[in-house]
C-alpha cells in the first residue's frame, strides 16, 4: 500500500474548556500522508501516553510548555512504528517513542526531530506501554522527582498520592528498592489492594473510603511521620500530608489532578506554614529538566523489570476516536493504572 | 540597695487569644527578686524584642517550640545586664541576651543558661537595641534564611516582604552586600521612602497604596522577574509574588503576619502551582537551627555596621506595662523598623 493513500485521522483542540473538557472541545479531522523529505521520518502511532498535565496544556497563558493552539493537533508523547524514513539514524520496522499527538500518523521532517524528542526504543528493555509507563515519561517523572528532589534515605518514610498511577508506581517502587517506608494514597480498595500485594508498598490508602480516611490512615500507617511526600494531587489530601510531616521533609509538588478542573481559584494548601515548622521544603518538579539523564534511569529500571523487582500495570484502551472519553477517566480517577490509548496494533 | 528589696513587675498569659490580643489575655504580677544560688545569675531586663513570632507562642498546639503556658511569664527575647552572679562565665555588669521574658528581672540557675541562651554581648559591636535586631534574633533569621536557604547569586532579584522590618532590613542589606536587585515590600510611604534612601534598596513597593499595588511594582521593578523571595507575611502577596517567580526561584517561609490573627483558617497560597511550572522551592527557617553558626554572621554584620554598609533602625517603645499595647503595633503594621520594649535604662 503506497504512502499516499493512507489517511490520518486527528483530533485537534477546537475550544479550550472550562471545568472538565467535553465533545465540543474537540475535532475530528483527516489529513493525508506524505513522504519524508531529506532527513525527515514519518511515524505511525501505536500507542499514546494520556496524562493529567493534558489538561494544563489546554489552557491558555504561561506554563512549563506553551498551551496547544486552537486548530493544532492535540499533544501526547506516544511511541510508533517508523514507515518511512529518509534519515540514517531511523530505519523502517524501528520502534520510536515522540511527542505524536492524538493522530494516526506523524510526519517529523529533520528539523523537527529533537524538538518533537524522537528516540529509538528497545522493546527488549521493555514493552510499548511500558516505554509510556515505567520508560517513559511518567517513570521518569517519578524517578527523578523522588531521587533528585525527594532525596529518600533508606529508612524514611514516603507518601505518594495518585500510588496506582503512572508516576505514583515508579515512586512508591523506587522508593521501596531505595530501602524506604512506602504508604501509597489511592482511590478504591481495588487499586489499594493491588498497590500493596502487587508492587509491595507497606500501606496503602484509600481516600474514598471516608471523611478522615487520609488523616487517620497517615496516622497509622506513618507512625514515625512522613519525610517525603510526592504530590500528584493537591487539595484537601495535600493538606493532610502536611499535618504529619516530619523536620526537613521534603514534597515533590508534580501535579495537582483534583484542582486542574476547577472553574474556582486553585486551593492553595492552607497548612503550608508546616513547612515553616518544620524546616521543611515543597518543590516543584518538571521532567524534562531531566532529558540528559533519561537513559541512565531507563537502564537502571529496565533493570527492576527484568530481574521482577518492578511491575508495571497499564489501562489499555483501544481507538483513537475514542480519545475524548478515556481522556476524562484520568479526572474519574476511573484508570487502574497508566492510562494508554492503543491506536493501532504493532 | 540589697537585691530582696526589688519588685520584678511580669506579665503573664492569662488566657488564649481568638484573634487579635487583648487585655484580657494578660495578667500583671509581682514577685520578689532572690540571690542566685551556685552557678546562677540574676539578670536585670534593659529591652525586650517584640516579635510575629510571639503571636504563634500565644496559640495551644505543636509549633517549632512548646506555647507558653497558662499563667506563665510571656516568653520574649531581650538584652539585660548581670547585677548578680555565682557564675564564673558572667560578672556584675556584664552585658547580656537571653529569653528574659517579659519581666523587669530574670533568676537563671546554673541548669537553665542554656536552654535561655545566656550569652554576654559586646557592645562595641553593636548598641543594645541592636543586639535586638540586626545583631539579634531577627538578624540571624533573616541572615541564615537569605543565606542558607535563598542562596542569592550576584545580580539575582530578591524581594522581601516586611522589608522595614528587623528581619526585612538584615534580608535587603545583606541582598545588596551580596550583589543583588532588592526589590522591598513594605506599608506606607514613609517606611517605602527610608528603605529606598537609607538602606538602599532598588526599590520598595508600598502594598498599601492600592489595589493591584504589588503587582504593578513587581512588574516595574523586578523586569527580570523573582529569584528570591522572602515572605514574613503570606496571603495576598505571597500569592502575588509566587506569579512572578523564576524557573529555580527560591522561596524562604519566615512567617506569615497576614494570618497570625486570623479567626478563620490561614489562606494558602492558591498560587503554589507556580512551583511546579518554574521548578521552584518553597522552604521554611526556623532560626534555632543555625544557633552554632550566628557568632559568624554577627561578626561579619557587626563589620559592615561598623563601615556604614549596613544600617539599622529600632522603633523603641519605653515601659513594661506597655507591652500589650506595644504588641499590637506588630499586627498593624504601625511599628517602623525592628519594634523593642524598653524596661529599663542601662
Amino acid at each position: 500500500m503506497s504512502l499516499t493513500s493512507l489517511v490520518n485521522h486527528q483530533i485537534r483542540l477546537a475550544s479550550r474548556p472550562v471545568g472538565l473538557p467535553n465533545d465540543s472541545n474537540w475535532s475530528h479531522t483527516t489529513e493525508g500522508v506524505t513522504e519524508p523529505a531529506e532527513g525527515g521520518v514519518l511515524v505511525k502511532t501505536l500507542a499514546l501516553s494520556l496524562d493529567p498535565a493534558m489538561r494544563g496544556w489546554m489552557n491558555e497563558g504561561k506554563s512549563y510548555i506553551p498551551p496547544v493552539g486552537i486548530g493544532e493537533v492535540m499533544r501526547a508523547g506516544g511511541v510508533g512504528k517508523v514507515i518511512a524514513s529518509k534519515n540514517p539514524k531511523f530505519a523502517v520496522g524501528d520502534h520510536v517513542s515522540a511527542g505524536l499527538g492524538v493522530q494516526e500518523y506523524m510526519l517529523i521532517p529533520e528539523g523537527e526531530i529533537k524538538r518533537s524528542g524522537l528516540v529509538k526504543i528497545d522493546l527488549r528493555a521493555g514493552t510499548l506501554t511500558q516505554w509510556l509507563n515505567v520508560l517513559g515519561m511518567p517513570g521518569m517523572t517519578g524517578y527523578f522527582g523522588l531521587m533528585d528532589v525527594g532525596m529518600p534515605q533508606v529508612g524514611e518514610t514516603v507518601v505518594v498520592s495518585g500510588a496506582a498511577g503512572a508516576v505514583g508506581q515508579t515512586v512508591g517502587q523506587m522508593a521501596k528498592i531505595k530501602g524506604c517506608r512506602v504508604v501509597g494514597i489511592a482511590g478504591g480498595a481495588a487499586k489499594c489492594d493491588w498497590v500493596v500485594k502487587e508492587l509491595g508498598f507497606d500501606a496503602c490508602i484509600d481516600y474514598k473510603a471516608g471523611p478522615g480516611a487520609v488523616r487517620d490512615g497517615l496516622k497509622a500507617h506513618c507512625p514515625k511521620g512522613v519525610d517525603v511526600y510526592f504530590d500528584n494531587v493537591g487539595g484537601e489530601i495535600l493538606d493532610t500530608v502536611l499535618a504529619r510531616i516530619n523536620r526537613k521533609a521534603r514534597i515533590i509538588i508534580c501535579g495537582a489532578i483534583s484542582q486542574y478542573n476547577n472553574t474556582t481559584p486553585v486551593q492553595g494548601p492552607k497548612n503550608y506554614l508546616s513547612l515553616l515548622v518544620n524546616r521543611a521544603r515543597m518543590e516543584g518538579i518538571v521532567v524534562f529538566d531531566y532529558a540528559d539523564r533519561y537513559h541512565l534511569a531507563v537502564a537502571e529500571m529496565a533493570g527492576y523489570l527484568k530481574d521482577g523487582r518492578m511491575k508495571s500495570k497499564e489501562d489499555v484502551v483501544t481507538g483513537l476516536n475514542t480519545f475524548p472519553d478515556t481522556l476524562l477517566k484520568l479526572f474519574k480517577g476511573e484508570n487502574f493504572g497508566k492510562l494508554v490509548l492503543q491506536v493501532a496494533a504493532d
